[in-house]
């Protein structure tokens, strides 16, 4: 049992098992892909890592198997599953998650083609853990998923908690430990005791504030847009690209990759993004002026593109400096947590009227952004407002919470 | 200029003034009241004191002067508003409130009558300060009251963070610094920046959640009504008890009091208070079961002892086995939170849908009890229902927040 | 199983056996002993109770026997003992202790005139736990009391840490759980694993560095020598008064009754102390100007007041208008701390410099001090000097670190 | 005036010339240069950067200067030098220093070739300011240096409080505010009110703790040998490989540079690093059983590989793997700093005997330490010995404190 301090949650503990998957490739590199991806433009100090997300989100589900009552093996399989979680995902987090699905067809939960061969399969197996049981608790597809892969789950109690600490936004407050306690295994998943409905609603609060302010920051955003446009372009454009290569790498791998790209879209937008010179909003409105539900329709970096060239060609300027931003809707909070006392079991909406003012205040978060150079931003403006058909503001409209 | 340390905000600079008015009885008394009364009967760090939550205030209406430009004159009486806004308390904070107001006839915000004589006074006097002011900023009634006594005023910032760092509720976490940054003079108070929108949906939102966690906490509103009607039995039977000097009592000295009284009712109540051997609920219903808008006209300490004298007789045990608690309706958040930007002024729901659903559970939360001893229990829940015309429960309302 | 909050740990739990103690008022009354007596004079935070600390106490020795591999009944007599051990704490804690050795003859460790009758007695015996096993491990007289009551104690690391984080002072912070984990049974107590060795460091650092900024502020010692004279002239000199009543009493009791006393000295004392209109340093000297070591023969508050006439007479004011406080050297550290690795075990001396150092500052840090009224202050100071034959001040030990 | 969100200060605030500097690629540049280099092998959280510590100083500097009163122009001259000040650093930080000496011929301090030339020129000269006092101030050459760079400096404040907040080592606790505000000016610098001291002792404590616990400890010192090694075996056996350049990348090039480099000892060494496959510590031996002193003789990466080939010989395997580690002994703390008060002003030894200790803990703290790989650990160890005539452990030198 090895000890390995954490400034979160004190201290995790590794067993055996543990320290051998922690020494593998696979969950090393997770030292070298940060946590929220280019947050730290906006934040500095949210340069913490998957690697420690991983261990926390272990350390929590351990917790988790013991007040649920699971036994030795049930715990051996959901903490290691927690602690693999992460192990899917591309350079950046959640940056270069849309370039993975368009062209390496999968998601950063769908880890079975990591942990079904090499080094992992190999601890896995001498372990007589089967690595299929532990992807389909990453992927969802399992009896004990939702401990990881809920609405309560403990990778979020993790990163909310974490991602507070790093940034120095004060509105992560998770009470993960009464959350915990107040858990219980029901038919369907985990349910919540109704003690814990408290600090339920200060998670879900955790997450709606957090997002605005730290996910789904505009310069993130920028930022994001621009990485992910060098990096499609250099999929397309340069020879022997390979997107599944490319989605492997660590973050610095990456961006040294697409700084010295041999495509000079890749290599200027790449270059702007490593010395935060970004581009700026020239539209930034939120659902109440553009059609969201429609524009989810084949959502995707290649429908943004299309879009981002119709709004170049309008305002008569190169299309690389115009780039479209459109995010998905907020999933609904909390559809499948229940609550439950003594008496009987009832969905968590029906007792916290938040629940549902807080998915409209996360509907109203959702802002589409076009970006150009600080230059173009006027005519750029024009032209997305026309290609967009945007409705014209309102006077509290114009207050842009950002 | 003298520092004081304090584990809340680091260090509270007093100068030459302060230190007077810190010097003088009506404050240090403030050192033996209990800032939030009996919830340390359900989380024991809360003995933290009006003194140490004077001190605060007064440190944070100093960083708004300053933030809002305010000259040296008006941020001398704005501070020391600050500082003396609690001296009107009697023992225990809120818990007495009822009876200061039912035989004294003030509230705690009605300072004048201490400010104005005394100590207090002579000390404001030759500072070249008016009392009259002094108190008109903390009874509401001064141009630049909002900043101690608004929604978003720094009482507030410093009371919820205080009460988090003494509790160990995670729920309290207020950034005051950007809200105060936030903070502009507008016509008829202050108004919100919209940088500080997310700040202050995160103040209201911890006010939401600490209200059913710690402010009322039933284990906290079982306590207060046994101590009010220990109180109130003095009053109304021991000759001499003087109301007026009753809630001049420190802590301390009120309880002693009672717990000594010639009166039984009021020595075994406080005495059962000071032991933490509490009475039950009986009932503890929402306002889906009760009319709590009916309930609320001539709401007083003696319309719930006539209610519970008619509990008593239904049940047939000693009317002062029955207490029953009726809380005021919760006042809405933020009526007066304007937004502005470099637009306009909005009213702050109109941009924060948050607020009207914090406003609803704020009101979901309110709860009516009827409390008794352990072993009376059946009977009063019997004969409250009866007496109060208690609605039948449905599923959900068998869901108690606790 | 019960769950307390606590701001220090999260969360404590409480089985069957501790709810009944808690229930007691043995321990209820602890909710009413502050911790550091009148440090809530210099730090207006340091409202928090005995109880607590008694709560954080059993939390952290739970913990320790569960690292340290006691079987369930070791560790339910070690966990009692921790809950209990500052049962026989007097009014204000420790600044009640001369008074309570005086006239009611035992110390706040000897607890078992308290566990062994009344209702503790009747609960433990119910739960099958020998009260005399119980005091014998709070009194130091037991295989397992250093647990408690040792250099490395979970008592010492909960009032460290609790300490700190009531007075806001940030020298209290203690690896609890690392020191806990690298505790290992010896035969004559807890010894430490070298894994250890810099966590305990820093707790004997914390105790260095807490004492003279909280633990021995003068502010809080002319308080307590006060608030000791107004009490030993009560039981002098006020017919009926009985020590041994007197230091059962709770702060609020105590406080109020010298308050009240019928004795003058006694009574504007009290008071003084309770408006914070305290006597000043007239001497203030360290172990270089005066012979410490000489002055702790017979030590006690009997011989201070002798000297206290003393200086009066020759000063040529009243005798209450002189407090003579000479605390006790402070004892070495880590005495009997050892450290252990695979091979062998040493004194930690041996392998920690620091350790010694500690000692010599602690020495240091110790200082007489002679206390009278803002007016008297030259001459007494004057007297002081003659009477205890104090040296004259080198150039350094101008520098009084308070 | 923009607000930068930090979570150890809260809010640090940069004004115009800040925000101008901020967009210098040089100051960017830090964003990539972690603060601990390879600390993050051991404490996961350690990924904080040169970019953050370079704000928070700035902050802290702010503050000192308006504590100090200095006038505006000094204030600014100051503040931008500690933002500046660690724009030197290699890749890595400290990691690199001994090969940026080696061959770049320079420290980190020696910043005027970076400040004298380019964008960061430029807007000194906009703004008035004098790039060779920026950096006389950034080497110690000047009147105001001490306030970043003596023992009691901004830098180190800051870097203690912030290498706390993401190791999660609870030592690295410093009341800056208090240091700050009983800082004064003297004639040599900056000497400290009494008041100060025992928040100097403090401050110095956690230097003297957090040295082995984070700064020299054992694993984050083998990753730094193997990295020292692989750099200086590109510089040395790579044609076109260059020292100056490579210094001057970030971490992630310079790392990716060595993982792909045409040497095979390079590539091996960093992808070890890289992927934390560590050599172990085949020797680790204390100023007691080595001549420490003798060997701070001409020392320097060339003396230590000179003796890691003698060892690799005499054990007979190739001496590449083997590495040898010399840190340079330890500074004394706090060799300059007086305490004053209004009599008189001493060195700060004179009235703290914690001082002189804390160098000897230091001393005793250094480490010598031999690395190779698992397998050779023993061959390698008696071959250390004899190189080195390391002398025969006694009982108590077996406790390596790690």
């Amino acid at each position: 049992m090895k000890i390995i301090k954490d400034p979160v949650h004190g201290y995790v503990e590794a067993d055996e098992l543990a320290l051998r998957l922690l020494d593998s490739g696979e969950v090393q590199r997770l030292r070298h892909i940060t946590q929220l991806g280019f947050a730290n433009l906006v934040y500095p100090g949210a340069n913490h890592t998957r690697f420690e997300h991983s261990l926390g989100t272990m350390h929590l589900a351990g917790i988790m198997c013991s007040k649920l009552g699971l036994d030795a093996g049930e715990t051996r399989v959901v903490t290691t599953a927690a602690l693999l979680h992460d192990i899917g995902h591309g350079p950046f987090s959640h940056v270069t998650e849309p370039v993975m699905k368009e062209f390496a067809g999968r998601s950063h939960h769908q880890i079975e083609g990591i942990v079904g061969e090499g080094a992992i399969a190999g601890i896995l197996e001498d372990e007589g853990l089967d690595p299929a049981e532990v992807s389909a608790i990453v992927s969802g597809d399992h009896r004990l998923a939702s401990i990881i892969h809920g609405s309560l789950d403990v990778d979020r109690m993790d990163y909310l908690m974490r991602d507070a600490h790093y940034t120095g936004v004060p509105y992560g407050t998770v009470d993960a430990h009464r959350l915990i306690r107040c858990s219980v295994l029901a038919g369907s998943g985990i349910a919540l005791h109704e003690g814990g409905i408290n600090a339920a609603e200060s998670l879900l609060i955790a997450r709606t504030l957090m997002r605005p302010a730290v996910y789904f920051h505009h310069v993130s955003r920028i930022a994001t847009s621009m990485f992910v446009h060098a990096l499609r372009e250099e999929v397309l454009n340069v020879p022997g690209a390979d997107a599944q290569e490319l989605v492997r790498m660590d973050d610095a791998a990456c961006m040294e990759r697409l700084k010295h790209s041999a495509h000079p879209i890749t290599r200027d937008l790449a270059c702007r993004v490593y010395t935060r010179d970004l581009y700026k909003r020239a539209l930034y409105v939120g659902g109440d002026r553009v059609n969201a539900a429609a524009l989810q329709q084949d959502l995707g970096p290649a429908r943004e593109r299309d879009l981002a060239i119709a709004i170049a060609e309008t305002a008569g300027i190169p299309e690389e400096e115009v780039l479209v931003d459109i995010p998905p809707l907020p999933t609904d909070l909390s559809m499948e947590v229940q609550v439950r006392n003594s008496h009987t079991m009832v969905d968590i909406e029906e007792v916290s009227p938040l629940i549902n003012t807080l998915n409209d205040t996360r509907r109203q978060q959702w802002r589409l952004g076009v970006y150009t150079t600080r230059g173009n931003r006027q005519a750029v403006e024009q032209a997305a407002n026309e290609v967009l058909r945007v409705k014209r503001a309102t006077k509290q409209d114009k207050l842009v919470v950002t």
